[in-house]
């Protein structure tokens, strides 16, 4: 199937909700997903946009996205993260993801920084085995480690 | 020993730097340091901040840091990001950590985050057991991947 790649723009933001909720569910984690249309529209396309999303169109619908936001290494100085790189079931296999990621790539190279990185699973062996022929590391002794809301407020409370 | 924690201006970050290369020679990765006192001037105290920084101050000399920047969940919306908490080696055991994931902490409230990240090396227990203790999750099944300058260029030119 044919696909194009472009930015997205708010009016995407239901679409790619909907990716977002697929991943979730990939990933065992349904109900994890809490932001809403309004929420994306709001934090990519207001005063301060706090992220790039690429959408694929494949005939007129919405097959895949990426979301993309800078960070900064102490280590590196300036780099990008892939926050979602999602490619809709029915068009696994098609490419699609790679020509996704090529689109995050040139943005990267276009803004001079000096790696992108991102985060997956360790069970996700596909994801794994298509990041690493792509080039990537995936640093498994490094783990991502999360203080939420519930942790944030305990936390002020006893310290 | 006596410590106060403020933010950092621009005259502390050849401090800040002496304390990134602490750690990251304590993480065996001496040369993976690039940045310089310039860079980092430029990225956090230039037209558009990319990180902010907290440093520790006892008997005059800066004894700790903490660097975090905005990050964008497309699961929870804003987050902050944890890029750096290090206390130099004399301080360690001064109770100096905590109060400066604290600080860090209380940022994020400010800021109305759902979440802290930050990433830890899965054989750095003693940092590990720290961040427990505060309630955080070290979430050993997601790792961290990176495409590095050279893996993207190589991407780029087969892809």
């Amino acid at each position: 199937m044919e696909y194009t790649i472009r930015d997205a723009n708010a009016a995407d933001m239901p679409h790619v909700l909907n990716l977002i909720k697929e991943l979730a569910s990939f990933e065992k984690e349904d109900h994890a997903v809490e932001v809403t249309v309004d929420d994306l529209v709001a934090a990519g396309y207001g005063a301060q946009a706090l992220f790039h999303c690429f959408v694929a169109e494949a005939d007129k619908a919405i097959v895949g996205m990426a979301v993309i936001y800078p960070r900064y290494s102490t280590w590196k100085g300036p780099v990008i993260h892939l926050e979602d790189l999602i490619v809709t079931e029915k068009m696994r296999g098609s490419g699609l993801g790679n020509a996704l990621l090529k689109e995050v790539v040139k943005y990267g190279d276009r803004a001079g920084v000096k790696r992108i990185s991102w985060e997956v699973l360790d069970w996700n062996e596909p994801a794994i085995q298509f990041y690493e022929k792509k080039g990537a590391r995936v640093m498994r002794d490094w783990d991502v480690v999360q203080l939420n809301e519930e942790a944030m407020a305990h936390f002020l409370k006893n310290n």
